[in-house]
């Protein structure tokens, strides 16, 4: 906790002072458009941009992960509280925050029970899948705003103009705006995030044409009164609806973790820094709790601002917290300028940020690489889109949850066989090794637990059929670091069952730590044979008995 | 499909008659109470124990399962339909059915995708506090029918004589019927299989006791009318009612199968059976169909019923197809005897049969071998009884998913050293094995795959830490049988650190498919270092170019 703060250097400063200018400048259209995303008032994404970089300042472990609103907690905010309180009430805001308040508490407990291990949990094709699903969903209830009207073969002309005309401009600055930078004399760093600025000059540009052509008068929808000061302390809930909101809220906390890692991953790789999850499940709880406590909604790393961050130089969390403090600034001062900016220019700043979010690279190595992890990814991507997005998510739990159960079903076992003359034991199908007809030894490449036993045990009895001669089965335990009690019990049922047909079931090379928890069921004294210390050992004296 | 009938021989005759007539004698009580603990009239019960298990005989693997309604199922189709129609009436029969035809159409379609793999999901120790908890709720449910009363501190005592005196009856039956009748001079089979037949003689008896004291006068509640008949073609669906019944209807398929699987393959072991669980899904999803279509309700193979089956000597599934003829004689023989069993008799019985429920023997393993699978145990039973039976499926899911994910997130890696004058590398804790300070190789003891990426870079990274000399970085390859997509990019993404720092990416002994599938990638070609055949000829080379 605030480690970065004992060891901060002079020299850190100016890489965080310019990262917090240019973050928070990319902030205020971002966080008001994703606040509408969400179905709320602009000003509440102002509100859960300062008091969640804050306090993720203090719990995190990123140095340079940007904490607030993201687009796809938004769409999902959205989407959990629109069958609740319509879009915009204050009951909807009332519900926005509380969602924050259990999702923050979710992950704050989960970083207590140090379940961070959780991260591991969807593969990269689910998460792609879902990510341009999400995508999908988020732009296309942009066309709306976009063209100011809800009757798309309709559109408001002059929003539409503003609309389409921001797009364009917004790809263009993509395109060339660093590079007209860089000829303008700029250096080729602060040339690069001159042109991450584009969505705030088209913003800001489309303000003034606002104000210069009167377009408010013409219909063009603006952002509407900002109310000016800081958030206060909100500590409003809804108690009818604590129900309503839980599984809504798991998933987006769900969402909140895996949206965070993998965005901390890609800052950690570039700066070979060390994630520890826990932390950042306690970071994110603690930043989530903060926003509910100022009127905002869910918030999250966000990867694209997380990267303009780094990229700004971002050396610690000071930047996040200069950010917030400008972002403070400017809800101090007055705030007329930002009841004017216009709902179409902030659509095609939302449409093109999540155009970034159209990765195809992962689904183009799957395709080449693996076809079934092309087809969870269009799968996933597809159950986004059509079920929508929280549905999205629990086909994605579903799929990498099959994915796991059927690899972990699948554990490699060899026939072992001796090499001629030698003490060493290897798989009869990759060496040229000898095997007594009365003995089968099988080596068990996985450790034993509920998700394999049935599959041991299948290809046990698979082995034994095709070696009918068997009277003594060995385990060659060298792998096995771990039995446990599902394992254990289908261990005592293979003995019982061997015995049965009189053969007997024998053990060997159980590593140490095994050997002392196997001592404490009963089954060493059960075991129908004996427990070898080698392979050496075992054949040796089975060989004899036969 | 059917392959027992072509090989029927005679001499299994008899034991399948019998086990067919005892297993009728058992459902028949059986069956009806279960309706009554789903909600449901008696005879709903019997009709769900025609065709099912007539079905199952045609596609299941089983050879002695018996397929019908089932405790844990009947309890939690009650608790499904519960808040959406009153219990008795025909919207209520109506969506007992419709979730059979569903769970029935989900559990087939699982079957034909080849999904049977997902039986591995539960731990014994979560499926054992599934049960235990299961056991509690419906016996507590029991209570208010036993007593004759809702208010359990005013029973209705003519009913409570009844249903208590029914359980001291049915405990003594099952500790000393079998002696009873082995010291009467059967033989010691049948004196077990007549043992099991308490229940029907207690349910008789106090039938008998009904009509000799007119005890329904007396106010005892009775079973009410059976209609006559075999079940008519049932194809009435809510349509109000698919979206709320799909969660229901998919926990109750999860749990249909685990049930029957457990069932199946506690069979299997005593026969010496192969179970193919594919197989399994489309017979149990055949069996609840016909279940929806004959007016029933959700049915799975039941493992009290299936082992009295068993020992009552059924051979194949005609002994089930002779106790689905003889339930279909008892419908359309004179019911009216049907309606006058007293419910305080039926609720004994559900009472003392899921009191067998309540195995304790995984608890106590557990709880000396490995606590944490014991505290699993424990909270999926707390689950279960606080939270509800739908809560607590999805409980058991969490912790098995949990519990397989931190799994999965801890491969065994180890650093190899070579055994001086010898071409072996061995795991340097383990043997006294050579290194090389700029050479570090790692044996990776797992497939690379989502669930462990994130694992083996951060091992990775430590172990480079606690090496700084190394230059040069060999991962052995020999137990990777599998890259998924996820661990492809993470390969690519130390290889594009590990560059960075100068320290070059070798790969050693990757196996022949694996080789196959990496060069459908860019890996090979963007490697900062080579594939090597043998750990051996790595550390020739390296050492070499050092």
């Amino acid at each position: 906790m605030l480690h970065w703060l004992r060891h901060y250097r002079r020299p850190l400063l100016a890489g965080d002072i310019s990262a917090g200018i240019v973050v928070a400048m990319m902030m205020v259209p971002q966080g008001m458009a994703y606040a509408l995303v969400a179905g709320l008032p602009p000003v509440v994404g102002l509100y859960a941009s300062i008091a969640p970089p804050l306090l993720y300042a203090l719990f995190g472990t990123s140095m340079t992960q940007s904490v607030g609103p993201m687009a796809i907690t938004s769409l999902m905010t959205g989407a959990a509280l629109a069958p609740l309180a319509a879009a915009g009430t204050g009951l909807h805001a009332v519900l926005a925050a509380q969602l924050a308040l259990i999702s923050g508490a979710v992950l704050l407990l989960c970083g207590l029970l140090r379940v961070g291990f959780l991260a591991n949990f969807f593969s990269r094709p689910v998460m792609s899948g879902f990510t341009i699903g999400a995508a999908v969903l988020i732009a296309w209830g942009q066309v709306g705003p976009l063209l100011g009207s809800r009757d798309l073969s309709a559109p408001h002309w002059p929003s539409a103009a503003m609309g389409i005309g921001s797009i364009v401009t917004l790809l263009l600055a993509r395109r060339y705006l660093a590079a007209l930078l860089r000829r303008l004399g700029l250096r080729a760093g602060a040339a690069d995030v001159g042109g991450r600025l584009g969505p705030m000059m088209v913003v800001l540009g489309a303000t003034v044409l606002v104000v210069v052509l009167g377009l408010g008068a013409a219909g063009v929808q603006l952002t509407g009164e900002v109310p000016s000061g800081l958030p206060g302390l909100n500590l409003a809930t809804s108690s009818a609806h604590w129900r309503d909101l839980l599984k809504p809220a798991l998933l987006i906390a769900f969402v909140i973790f895996l949206m965070s890692m993998s965005s901390a991953q890609t800052l950690a790789l570039k700066r070979q820094e060390k994630l520890k999850s826990n932390f950042e499940l306690v970071g994110l709880g603690a930043a989530n709790l903060g926003s509910a406590l100022t009127g905002g909604f869910p918030v999250t790393g966000s990867m694209s601002r997380s990267a303009v961050n780094f990229s700004a130089g971002a050396n610690t969390p000071l930047a996040s917290i200069i950010t917030a403090l400008l972002l403070s600034v400017a809800l101090v001062a007055p705030t007329g300028w930002l009841a004017l900016l216009p709902l179409p220019a902030m659509a095609a700043t939302i449409i093109v940020a999540v155009l970034g979010m159209l990765e195809l690279d992962t689904l183009r190595t799957a395709w080449r690489y693996d076809r079934s992890d092309a087809l969870a990814l269009v799968a996933t991507c597809a159950g986004v889109i059509v079920l929508g997005i929280e549905a999205g998510v629990i086909v994605g739990v579903m799929l990498s949850m099959a994915n796991l159960i059927w690899r972990a079903s699948r554990p490699h076992i060899a026939v072992l066989g001796r090499i001629a003359g030698s003490e060493h034991f290897r798989n009869i199908n990759r060496y040229p090794a000898e095997t007594i007809p009365d003995v089968l030894m099988l080596r068990i490449d996985a450790n034993l637990f509920f998700g394999n036993v049935e599959a041991v045990s299948a290809r046990v009895e698979e082995e034994l059929a095709a070696h009918p001669a068997t009277r003594h089965l060995v385990l060659v335990m060298t792998a096995v670091s771990e039995i446990d009690t599902t394992a254990l019990f289908a261990l005592g049922e293979l003995n019982a069952s061997l015995h049965q047909r009189g053969i007997g079931l024998h053990l060997a090379e159980v590593k140490g730590p095994v050997m002392d928890r196997l001592k404490q069921s009963d089954l060493p004294a059960r075991l129908n044979g004996e427990i070898f210390l080698s392979a050496v050992l075992a054949i040796d004296k089975l060989a004899e008995s036969v």
